[in-house]
């Protein structure tokens, strides 16, 4: 049994142990759900409320110029851009995830409509992020495209001479396996196929590097594992082979070559900044910033490559702890155990209780979350795991003592069955 | 000439003249930019503070539900509704302008693809905003329709029985020319089209009532006369007889049945809720919320009428004292100066100088802005203005002084030949 005496040494040990003070943790909270919503920065309200009263309150519409709100979006992404291995200016925070991918893939089935005229799949992965299935459906259906969904196991079988466009989520948001994108991509290339990767529950929390993979398409999320905020922009990337090649339909005045001009025929900006769109919500922005900068910060300290080891560590010790003090309980590890197939968060399940389990951990001050298995209508031959607990474990705030506390939580809820308690098991909507 | 004692009167008469206290307007400067972004509302440093301090620092991922997150778009709706003549229920404050009207722009040529599928013509104005118009195009181009551009006076003899969408901005962002909105709803429909209206500077300035104009579909801004902050979430309205029956191509989870299903089929909600996509800037659309409430407080004093009497008051005594002090100093009126066919705003042209004379009074601390005329590349058969001086009224905020000042800075300006200045006349990016 590890004692609780070794991961306080860890976090003694630990060279990233300092980033945690960038953070305005919650006393009494152990959070283990920064894959759904990073923590805020304390630099946050500061700088935001500095973007409130100064760039807006005094300077108005000057600080357009002034303060530098035009450039937010490509400023923003080359910091996103240092976290995922894409070059300078290819990279821009703007808008939603669903509607960066809205983009991105409607301009891959553009180059597949005049490249490779006879392929007309998209595959993706049965279990993918819903959104991005619904945004593939809805392209598909307006463009006569098909969707093929494929179990995970499959995806390299499935990339046969029709297929377009393979659509994957590097780290899946279920389970936390994550896909070699490297050798997907490979895979997908040389099947004749384009490759996009969902990023959402990669950027900042694995080593990414899209052009060592050589992937066409990349979007990703702001208010996950960067720390942006509710609802922060997210990004969008695509490769410089392909940015000024073709277009995206959400084409309004930021993404025009000359958007000052006010002409009224669209003539789209070279590069990426052809990808965005209208207006961005500033206040939002520059909260995105500031968490940016928390996740750039490791950059002394050996950046993604030691906030992985930071995060391999922290996740093996709670599948350890987890399969040392619940055994007998019915968990089960739905995450991949390999250190190369898993990303930032552990998933567990359990024939009963899962949704309880999680609210009674929430009600000690340990938050995680709970999302159901594959309803009846979603299953099909769907992959076998049932309701999730599901801890995301942020190397940037979380300390091997917080693990250690958390599995000891685990165990009291089950010991105790204190998960069966009725508050517990009153359902409310959950994100 | 009226002297500044009269405007003193006014000003001390003003029922709506305890609203400009609702803002943090900075000293020494006359804002007439508030078409292009409002006042900051003194409220909304604090609420935004708490929305990160406690909301999203202490709260984190439980304020989804705790603090009502989840509900920010129905429920500014509800009251951006009360602006514009929708019901409640009925608009959703989401992503930008573009996307929401690329998104009801989606709904419409749906509709008339099954309904009236010989119609593929959209018309539009050859003067609306361009972004608007670019988004027209990529879904003409998309979806085989063609986009016809006519002049502002010539849009009822265009609807011909081709014509599937009539899509207007109901007052016109640079001459403030302010459409009919139920006469030119009731002549498309007389000729079987429907009709979208891009509200961007008609709500929160002058009265809107969606539902007596039999309107289709609308779409609006949050950060102009809604004072809603820099790049402040838009809106989109559907009316009840379409909402349930079309669907747009944003197909993201928050427009999802059951958002929290998470199902690998979308299946739309009822309704507006469909026209959601993805998780929202929490920061700007609470921002966005304290803006609403700026005018909204004007509710118990005559709400949107009177707002529009101050506006024409305010806007008419510009006009009269420009013509006065300003005669023979080259400025012409774009403005229609009929009351019931402008906007909030007042638009002026001269042959030489428009730009340098709003640099000038931009030194001089008032605020309004420039708007270049059509290009060569543009201008065809376009109206036959030229380069634009634009000033905004808000009458939650701008009182009869300092449009007397305004023109006062703009008799001094030109009479003393103070634009030709060359700091004046050295061009930069403004929006």
């Amino acid at each position: 049994m590890t004692p609780l005496d070794d991961c306080l040494a860890l976090d003694a040990q630990d060279p990233l142990r300092g980033l945690r003070e960038l953070f305005a943790l919650p006393d009494g909270v152990i959070y283990l759900d920064g894959n759904s919503l990073g923590v805020l920065p304390r630099a946050t309200a500061q700088r935001v409320a500095r973007s409130i009263e100064q760039e807006w309150g005094e300077g108005l519409i000057r600080s357009w110029n002034s303060a530098g709100w035009f450039d937010l979006p490509r400023r923003l992404g080359d910091k996103i851009a240092l976290l995922v291995g894409a070059g300078p200016g290819e990279v821009v925070a703007t808008d939603g995830t669903s509607i960066n991918l809205y983009k991105v893939l409607s301009a891959a089935l553009h180059h597949a409509r005049q490249e490779t005229p006879q392929r007309r799949v998209i595959v993706s992965e049965r279990d993918n992020f819903p959104t991005d299935l619904y945004i593939a459906q809805a392209l598909c259906a307006e463009r006569g495209f098909c969707l093929q969904l494929v179990d995970g196991g499959q995806v390299e079988a499935a990339l046969s001479p029709e297929v377009a466009v393979l659509l994957l989520t590097h780290v899946n948001y279920r389970t936390g396996a994550m896909h070699d994108m490297a050798a997907v991509t490979a895979a997908a290339h040389r099947a004749g196929a384009l490759a996009i990767w969902d990023l959402a529950h990669s950027a900042g929390a694995v080593p990414v590097d899209l052009h060592a993979a050589g992937a066409d398409f990349a979007i990703g999320c702001g208010y996950k594992y960067l720390n942006g905020g509710p609802g922060a922009p997210a990004f969008a990337w695509v490769h410089p082979r392909h940015a000024d090649r073709f277009e995206q339909p959400l084409a309004g005045w930021w993404g025009h070559a000359a958007p000052f001009e006010f002409t009224p025929g669209y003539r789209p900006a070279p590069g990426i900044a052809r990808y965005l769109c209208g207006t961005q919500p500033v206040l939002s922005m520059v909260a995105l910033e500031c968490g940016l900068d928390t996740v750039l910060a490791a950059q002394p300290l050996g950046g993604m490559a030691a906030l992985r080891r930071k995060s391999l560590a922290l996740t093996d010790l709670f599948i350890a702890l987890v399969e040392q003090r619940c055994a007998g309980r019915g968990l089960e590890l739905v995450t991949p155990r390999e250190p190369a197939r898993r990303g930032s968060q552990v998933c567990l399940t359990r024939r009963e209780g899962a949704y309880a389990i999680v609210q009674a951990l929430i009600a000690r001050g340990v938050i995680g979350d709970f999302r159901a298995g594959p309803g009846m209508a979603a299953s099909g031959t769907a992959a076998g795991h049932g309701d999730i607990l599901r801890f995301g474990f942020t190397p940037l705030y979380t300390g091997f003592q917080d693990v250690w506390h958390a599995a000891r939580h685990l165990h009291e809820v089950l010991a105790m069955d204190e998960w069966r308690r009725p508050e517990f098991n009153q359902r409310h909507a959950v994100t």
